[in-house]
């Protein structure tokens, strides 16, 4: 790429030495939420929201339990003045939850927000202007005495208009592009607007630094933070908000650090929608939280729920890879994670585990309202033996000797690699089932008789194969082995029972039983087979005969 | 969300010091690149890349200019095996470009993996076992001394195979789940590779640190880094190689800062893809450099190209709002953004830019292979006059006049507002014609014709209207103002004129001209008319009429 040297660095560092927040490895109580959906979020969309689309979205934001909600920028369009009002005249606002109404600082435009907001219980009116280089370069023709300027007489003229409406609105201000802003000229006109506003404790102001665009590594963005933090006025009656972009692919990391290094507030968004790459993703930095052991105030345990609400309403897609929220963001394909997720789970099981702890899944789906069968464990070609065991056990009860596993896993998914495509856990039953299950062919047994004798059991079986119909006895220390014996005189196969386990397909005394025997031929090989039948002997007489008919369809040794 | 405290955090930051990476603000080189798009990303995949789309990739990752590639498990499935021969046998693998193998410590797959790159000119062998807690304890039942004796035999394994065998190889050590390992330990691992392969200078080993799950924030990730990096044995002769995922949504940062803190190599995917969150995304790292003015090493001039390989062969979507690769990344629909791109573009023109700083625009699309006119400029209910200016004028060559810019915005924001939906550029021109272009009703001019008289012009104009057929004279100072005054003959408006304007529509003498003329009405308010014509007369004089007609349709006042 040649063209590297058409461009330089466009963010200004903070002075050496605001880097306390390394000192901290993680953010230990969650900042104030504040929802920018309706606003940054809607006016990324081809199609904005229609009216009752953002009054669903405000619903569902009120449900994940956000208490500051941008609804929008009242005096800018009919349709956002109209949101506010719907929001405020049907009563859709809970006591607890405070809108907030972008504004720029003129004054037909502050007392059109201001008829916005009339009768709204909690309100912040969020006053911004740009600050930086490029825009008061190119955009505004400015220098920075009138940037500054123009943020002053914004803050006055909100004063003074919610003075004499009779209001008592929470204000806010953005030095908009503050990332492309020198940091001494942030706070100086940050500080401007403070000492118009004089902030006290019950009535703080905000003061929110976007990343409007991101243009810095996320240690950078972090110590400007920190820079503005300790050197604002009235710091302890100001809220520090942060704003962040995802232009560097790095909003969740700026924010993170961000609060690290002072930020009380954070606006973002649902999946990170927002212009361009968006804004800051909620949910990561929420779980993220979560996942360190912090309650982050905001409940994402139905996220399915929310997905779908938002791609209602948004018409967005959420990206299959977008953290905790994305189809394949815990999906396991390959075998060696299905295998160490799966041993994690037995171990979670069978150990009293305090904390979370499983490989390669940093939170339980299950929290989340994601499903382990259909969201963890996925089976195709790369998939092994430790996820397709798994996945039959957990879907379908099916508990496969350790010994059987390898085997079993091969045959799933050369099925996979030889049709290409993922297989439903219905599939990995079919291919199991046709392979090993209640296998009579050859061979069948039609009946099955014991009698138990003196140091023993004996027995005679009916066989059907190749519709001529035999009896055979047979005499051992117990039915299996009876039968085995019986077995061996019909044909001339030799072989060794060499595995027999066998379990209840689900709890409770009328569930189906699940037999699997190993028998080891003389040719080499060991042959599995399983048995299923509401009976436990007939269960096991039913596997013994799938592993001797696979023996006899394998005698050339080639199937196995 | 009330399971908070079933988490905790599972990492294992570095011992306090290791921050040195903060005293840098922007990475000044770019790693070496490894691509693992066709390991981790295609174990990744619901249905995994068949062996033709496997080349075709590869071919991709050649273009792009990686000269690592990770090209598969051979010895964990035919597939990967006949890949790897395929491109080996078929010579698709230029001499500059070195191919890495994946495989366990165990002879017969480490056998295997060696028959698989027989021929190969340049070959990493990237060995790897874990290493984190929670695979010790729950997946391998371990205990450290015995993970380290796997380390340490599956290298020398490599070391006596790859003697027996003849072939030079680099070789790679991975500690796989790094980031959930502590750090003392994961020193102790790697540092008994090393001593088993005593790297040299002309055969460098790779050690290899894996955030395999992301566990941490970014800077304690770049701390663990720097702590490795600073306590290798035979430093000089490693390199330090990092494997980021993207589990909190950092992956893009916690490889950045992991650069700055001594990491000399960076292992990655194309748009992140692979498993679960997916893998760092190579992408927007490189053009993170790339918008700091430093030069990555990898080709994306022709990043739509790549979107549709990888689309194709992989059969994922790149996300709409994944950096610089996203259809709307570098889209602007809000007013004031179009505003200032709009601005920000013309500054361009008209300064002596050395360096790219528009706002909103981290960097030039067209540096990507994007266009402005598709790309950033896209029209809906929430643009604004300066977009939609910047539209015209890209698109058809219209150069609104600066006064006519806010009328003609709300025009077309009103009818994307009520359509609700985004308008084509195509369409934003059809409501600019249908509202103002040679509007000739009620009015339409049949003919015109001009007497220069001592003085000034004399005209006569023939109107029709209503079917009827009318000639009126006019004089003027000049051929406008002469119509003009004939105009005012017919009917009983009166108006000045307050604006006209006028330019070729494309370059040289054969373009059409436009015209723009406004007049102030008696009535208060100014009526815009635009005309199009061959000639430049005409085009002024049906710019004039049409202006008329706006006021004759609106005497009322109310369609203004």
């Amino acid at each position: 790429m040649k063209y590297a040297d058409k461009y330089k660095p466009m963010y200004f560092p903070a002075p050496a030495g605001y880097n306390k927040w390394m000192e901290k490895d993680h953010i230990e109580q969650p900042p104030v939420w504040c929802s920018v959906d309706l606003r940054d979020g809607n006016q990324a969309l081809i199609i904005p929201m229609s009216l009752e689309e953002k009054i669903e979205f405000f619903k569902l934001l009120v449900d994940v339990g956000f208490k500051e909600i941008e609804v929008g920028f009242p005096a800018a369009s009919e349709t956002e003045y109209e949101f506010c009002r719907t929001l405020i005249e049907r009563n859709l606002i809970p006591d607890d939850v405070t809108i907030q109404v972008l504004t720029q600082a003129r004054e037909h435009i502050i007392k059109k927000t201001f008829e916005a907001i009339e009768g709204a219980k909690n309100v912040i009116v969020h006053l911004y202007n740009s600050t930086s280089v490029a825009q008061r370069e190119q955009v505004f023709k400015k220098d920075k005495e009138h940037i500054i300027q123009i943020a002053v007489e914004g803050a006055e003229l909100l004063q003074k208009l919610m003075e004499e409406n009779g209001g008592k609105y929470r204000f806010e201000y953005s030095p908009e592009s503050f990332t492309g802003t020198e940091m001494d000229f942030a706070l100086e006109i940050c500080n401007a607007v403070l000492d118009v506003w004089k902030p006290k404790k019950e009535l703080p102001a905000i003061i929110n630094l976007p990343a409007t665009v991101s243009h810095s590594l996320p240690h950078v963005y972090a110590s400007q933070i920190e820079f503005m933090s300790e050197n604002l006025k009235y710091r302890d009656n100001v809220v520090l908000s942060v704003h962040p972009h995802n232009d560097r692919g790095t909003g969740v990391a700026d924010t993170e650090l961000a609060v690290l290094a002072g930020a009380d507030r954070v606006e973002g968004t649902l999946f990170g929608n927002g212009e361009r790459t968006g804004n800051v993703d909620v949910i990561t930095l929420a779980l993220n939280m979560y996942a360190h052991g912090v309650e982050p105030n905001l409940d994402f345990t139905d996220l399915p729920h929310i997905v779908k609400v938002y791609e209602k309403v948004t018409r967005m897609h959420v990206y299959e890879r977008q953290p905790y929220a994305g189809k394949l963001v815990f999906a396991a394909f390959s075998g060696s994670h299905q295998d160490a997720i799966a041993k994690g789970m037995l171990w979670r099981e069978t150990h009293d585990c305090d904390k979370w702890t499983v490989p390669y899944l940093p939170i339980d789906p299950k929290d989340l309202g994601r499903e382990y069968e259909a969201d963890v464990i996925r089976i195709n070609s790369q998939s092994g033996k430790g996820g397709i065991g798994f996945l039959l056990e957990k879907t379908y009860g099916i508990r496969i000797p350790t010994k059987m596993r390898e085997e079993v896993g091969y045959s799933v998914k050369d099925v996979s690699d030889h049709t290409h495509k993922e297989l439903q856990p219905k599939e990995v039953l079919k291919v199991f089932n046709e392979k090993y299950v209640n296998i009579c062919n050859p061979i069948e047994l039609l009946e099955v008789h014991f009698k138990q004798e003196h140091g023993g059991i004996s027995t005679e079986i009916i066989l059907n194969k190749y519709d001529v119909h035999k009896v055979y006895h047979g005499k051992g220390n117990g039915r299996l082995d009876a039968v085995s014996n019986a077995l061996k005189r019909h044909s001339n196969l030799d072989y060794t029972i060499s595995t027999y386990e066998e379990h209840a397909l689900k709890m409770g005394s009328n569930s189906q039983a699940c037999a699997y025997v190993a028998i080891y031929g003389n040719d080499g090989n060991t042959y599995w087979g399983v048995g299923i039948d509401d009976d436990i002997i007939n269960a096991s007489v039913k596997a013994l005969i799938s592993a001797v008919n696979r023996y006899e369809k394998c005698e050339d040794g080639k199937e196995n």
